[in-house]
């Protein structure tokens, strides 16, 4: 069995609306080049940054609602209330966590509206409007420039039902299977397996966590080693479809 | 920043009840030696296979409620009878599939209850009864013969609420924490992180599961590089209380 390897990509630096990513990770990698096998897994925000997706908390108007909620467990009102711009609807409100179903179908606080480490707290980002488009898009520029694919990952920070902090998971994905599909597959005694999908896509970006990071301001990172199967998965994949999901 | 690496520890083949788990990792790690600042993550299976965990289906009588659940969704109705028997209660049934809180506090398919290559089918496998307590068994055995501490991560497939597949998560621990707590450390900017603690030994369970897996048969995985936090870390805490927990 071979070795995995998560390889931070350093160098990357501030990301600015219209910034192309493809060119950044490959400026990056000059020194540490991107092979034939890999995965690149880059947190959502320098997607988010490059595609202008950044609300000046100044331009922000709180409801009466946003307000009220935000004074009872001292939050900003204006992070809340971009929160709730950016849901579908609310799955739960408590302790003063806001669940939300974004329009993308992820349930996750706050619409993954991300307040940390943006121009010093004076704009959050927002999540991309159609992540696997923006996965698909840096592949495709990655793939004509390199000449081989590498499958793309977008991440983002995730909490869970259930189970406390925070994960990386996949919002956007390019270039592989979402998961590795093990049912049916003989088992090493000869038996078929039962069901057994392995939502791979979101073990690579929680690999990728662990070797980058929040504080290392690091926001991309090669796996290598990994034998991914190709094609064409997305992110929307790995959320539950509403009328199966038994806690929406 | 240094790179993570996840390396198979092949060679431990079959464990019966009885077998000391630190000895066949450590036979198993003779030509590729643990070192300093590694971490161990073990599959749950060979742990609870080591412990006596294993229930022959023979052995089992369904009652009538299982029965008609299983005869619903074609379930064998032996093992729908076993993850009652494992569980504290059920938190949800519907679509086939039973979500139930164990006695340790885990939300998860069938209490844990492991169908899967165990013994052609005849028998199936139980959860830890003190994940924790195992891995700190472990750690003091293979601290005192190697010397050094390496941190022990037992891991086991758990669904999700919201999302499709499984990923593997951390139900035993010892030797480190289980978060790595960013709250209040500065960001980048000098500006305060709020809440960010970040889920590091269930992303370290999922690492692990990309270079083992369930068709593989190797159960143990070798972390290096990886700058945890020594400590006394319990899977225990990454369970959402109760009280707080909005979804169970």
């Amino acid at each position: 069995m071979p070795e995995l390897r998560a390889i931070p990509v350093e160098g990357i630096g501030e990301v600015r609306p219209g910034d192309d990513i493809a060119t950044l990770v490959l400026t990056a990698t000059k020194r540490r080049k991107l092979e034939g096998g890999d995965v690149l897994v880059i947190t959502h925000k320098i997607v988010s940054k490059a595609e202008g997706l950044i609300v000046p908390l100044e331009s922000v108007r709180p409801t009466r609602n946003a307000q009220l909620w935000a004074e009872k467990f001292k939050l900003d009102p204006r992070i809340t209330q971009t929160a709730l711009d950016e849901s579908h609807r609310v799955v739960k409100r408590g302790h003063g966590v806001t669940i939300t179903e974004t329009p993308h179908g992820f349930v996750c606080a706050n619409s993954g509206v991300d307040a940390s480490n943006v121009d010093g707290g004076h704009s959050v980002v927002l999540l991309p409007r159609e992540p696997d488009r923006s996965a698909q898009n840096i592949y495709r520029a990655l793939k004509n420039r390199l000449g081989f694919p590498v499958p793309v990952i977008i991440s983002d920070s995730f909490g869970r039902a259930w189970r406390e902090g925070l994960t990386e998971v996949a919002i956007g994905l390019a270039g592989m299977k979402a998961f590795r599909d093990s049912r049916g597959a003989p088992d090493p005694y000869g038996y078929k397996l039962k069901v057994t999908l392995e939502a791979v896509a979101d073990e690579l970006a929680s690999m990728a966590g662990l070797a980058c990071g929040k504080l290392t301001r690091i926001p991309a990172c090669i796996i290598r080693g990994y034998a991914y199967q190709p094609g064409r998965g997305r992110a929307r994949d790995l959320i539950r479809p509403a009328d199966r999901d038994m806690f929406r």
